[in-house]
């Protein structure tokens, strides 16, 4: 491993008693520790509105690192990082006690990377807070979680909010799914191998399924997921940021312009969904109590908390089409769903078929090419070809075969670092490559805006699915009626 | 397994005490009897000039499969499979003795294919035979052993020899390597997977490469082989016809006449060497003394029987080019040899490299896809792509990773068929599409011949190399030139 050299850091974590601290940027930030990738001068300060001595925050740290860490806390690992830990106690919406914060940090020695782990409604009082305390500077970052947003409206006010004091090279939006192993790995695969690179088009593929299914509900989180819904909570974020980088001409180089640009360029070709066409290419569904790996569950409108109208979905497939040049013509099938039969996001690229059998003996139909990227539950990635059977059959039989690039086959050694462990770093690097441009963020807005709009304007409600099945039968249908079937 | 229906046959091995009955053709016939692939009443006869009973013929036989067999022989299956031998002393050039052999087959309830497993000096002489005693009729079939000929000139005779009694249709010309299980997997491959197949031409593939390498000597047969040297013993049919295989035009079926049109296209393709080319495009290679796996070896003019004067090459290294639209400015380089580090057989297909490098920071050379299609020692397929490492380094590290089809892996359970049990079972079936057709061995001397003439013209003699090593220097220097190497 090459040593990462990232000037010495101020990272301050805003809300770091909240779940996504507990429960990744810490054991991630330790993670980072433990590979020695945290310059010995950085420091990670806690920032919550709660008053908590040192040793306490120490204390919560460890204790966070216990519950969410599968592996042992190792002694001296913990040593040099819980030397790196710092807490302040802020209210963040008040201005005046910024001023306390700038006692924790030394921006004549260090970058401040302040990472909002918080609602968004409070990211302009945190900037406005920072400001008045004289705390934000050319090299200042901001790392900005999700939502940013309910749509288009609403995430220019938040953009807006934050663009008054950080420019956008000084901000970092996290979206984790860019931050995954084989996210990154399909830019090797894409743009290192001729032999897919050469088969990347129109031309050679002839549709693509991305599917990320939840396991779990709501998570007790009924409130929240309400407002949102499965659209709002993960295609406008996850699922559209994989898409693009499927999608994507290939950039220039790695760099973060390069890559935007490219990922940019897909979203503003997405085609829009309207009320004439959002019937035929979207389905909405809503989980009904039903059978999960033999365990009885709810429905979306029996969990606590529920308000038993809400017509709020918690699963969407998409028929999603491209208009531009490479994509003509190949749909891009996208569903995500919450209390699926089991945890599962993959892309699959499926080729097109021969346009010629002549192995029609053994195979009335060839089976097409598939490779498949494998984010959960074991990353990895597969191609699906033909062989020959060894044998002395009077016609060639055929054979699929997987050809298997399972990370944890073929990299047996390498442990696999969670995409918040890469983002936390990349932000301390100051590279921004796997962080979500303004535009982006708008693009897929817009987008995503347009089917809401388009479902208001068709009465369109979601379609009951038992707790345990793969959503609604239309999803089904939406690819039935291509002539295909999801995977 | 589907099992074969091939008529009742009687297969009359011409030439049975000899090293290719007893090592390969007997054996095979036993393994095809032990897959249940002979039909109930086709039957054995083996012909030679020597006086055997029929019991002496069975323990011949018996013997052979002791000698030359991995395996136990099975009980059940030589019980079943010795109560088909028969046995036939012939003198072949004798036209009368053929009468004898008539008694021992019917052609009213079988038919007839006869193994010509003799010096093709004679072929002329069985056929003779076998028309004077009225063995000849449209169903009868002839299976030819290489050489077919020393040049085009012989080659003609001794086909034309034949063709008074057989026409084409009933004309096997056995290569073995058209028998092997890669060779039929090449097929798969190609032209059941796009993502070859839209690879499979001068825009996709940077160049191929073929090695035959023996590890043995001469192996005692130094008046057959100084006779023909490398070129004829080895490129003129096994490489010519695995390279043919490579680069066809898609066949329009798997039929004989449909593969064997395509290969021929090729055979007539490719570029001529002539005596403005020929240091150019060819290296010869002659062993002198060296070590083979720690043993000590003598050279080729130190071998029993050897005429210390030898001009014959034991080592060939070729540019092929191929004049057509898919395969214009793409080299094939062929290679083979005796005595050399290893026994391998490959064909080695190295795509172009990507036309831009993104990953400049972790590989300052992107290296290209490689597609490994292994004949010898272990038969297998490897697709070579790159990776990304997983890991948090700063910039994407990749590393190339081997997809690994090998069939010993993928197919466990399934034993690979020796060529030769493929090719007595298609010629019992009367499916000539393995077997070379008489243009195609035309063409092939053809351009063998050319070479021949070439090196006459310039007084080209064989380079000596070690024993043991890879040739003479020149054949590194053929690809070097090229700005290419040996894999």
């Amino acid at each position: 491993m090459v040593s990462q050299t990232h000037k010495p850091c101020d990272l301050v974590l805003f809300g770091t008693k909240g779940d996504l601290a507990r429960r990744k940027l810490l054991p991630s930030l330790y993670q980072l520790e433990k590979a020695e990738l945290l310059n010995a001068n950085s420091r990670i300060v806690g920032v919550a509105r709660h008053e908590l001595s040192q040793s306490e925050y120490v204390d919560l740290v460890h204790e966070a690192l216990q519950t969410f860490m599968k592996e042992e806390i190792c002694e001296e690992t913990w040593s040099r990082f819980s030397a790196k830990l710092d807490y302040c106690k802020v209210d963040m919406k008040n201005e005046a006690e910024y001023s306390e914060l700038a006692k924790h940090v030394d921006q004549s020695q260090r970058v401040m990377v302040n990472y909002f782990s918080t609602p968004p409604s409070i990211f302009g009082a945190i900037c406005k807070g920072l400001k008045a305390a004289g705390l934000i500077n050319d090299e200042t970052r901001v790392v900005l979680e999700k939502p940013i947003g309910h749509d288009l409206e609403s995430s220019k006010v938040i953009n807006d909010q934050v663009a008054e004091f950080f420019s956008e090279d000084q901000t970092y939006r996290i979206d984790h799914y860019l931050g995954k192993e084989t996210t990154l790995n399909l830019l090797a695969l894409r743009f290192a191998n001729s032999l897919f690179a050469n088969n990347w088009d129109h031309n050679c593929i002839d549709h693509v399924q991305i599917t990320v299914a939840e396991e779990v509900g709501i998570e007790g989180r009924w409130g929240y997921f309400d407002d949102a819904g499965q659209m709002r909570d993960m295609v406008q974020n996850h699922l559209l940021q994989v898409l693009s980088l499927v999608a994507m001409n290939p950039p220039v180089s790695l760099d973060a312009s390069s890559v935007r640009d490219e990922k940019v360029r897909v979203m503003k070709c997405l085609r829009p969904i309207t009320k004439e066409t959002v019937k035929e290419k979207t389905v909405r569904g809503q989980y009904s109590a039903g059978v999960i790996k033999g365990k009885s569950v709810p429905g979306y409108l029996e969990e606590e908390g529920a308000n038993t109208e809400s017509n709020t979905e918690s699963f969407v497939a998409l028929r999603v089409d491209i208009d531009n040049w490479r994509w003509s013509g190949v749909p891009f099938y996208l569903r995500t769903g919450k209390r699926m039969p089991e945890k599962l996001t993959e892309i699959v690229i499926h080729f097109k078929n021969m346009p010629h059998n002549i192995f029609k003996e053994s195979y009335g139909t060839l089976p097409a090419n598939v490779l498949t990227i494998r984010m959960q539950p074991r990353e990895g990635v597969e191609v699906q070809m033909l062989n020959k059977v060894p044998g002395l059959d009077d016609h060639m039989v055929l054979q699929e075969t997987k050809l298997d690039l399972s990370f944890s086959e073929a990299f047996k050694d390498q442990r696999i670092a969670d995409a918040y462990e890469r983002l936390l770093l990349e932000a301390l690097l100051g590279n921004q490559s796997l962080f979500v441009r303004r535009d982006e963020v708008e693009a897929a807005w817009s987008w995503v805006d347009g089917i809401f709009k388009a479902w208001e304007q068709t009465l369109d409600k979601p379609k009951p699915y038992p707790a345990g099945t793969w959503g609604p039968e239309g999803a089904a249908l939406l690819l039935a009626k291509d002539g295909r079937e999801w995977d």
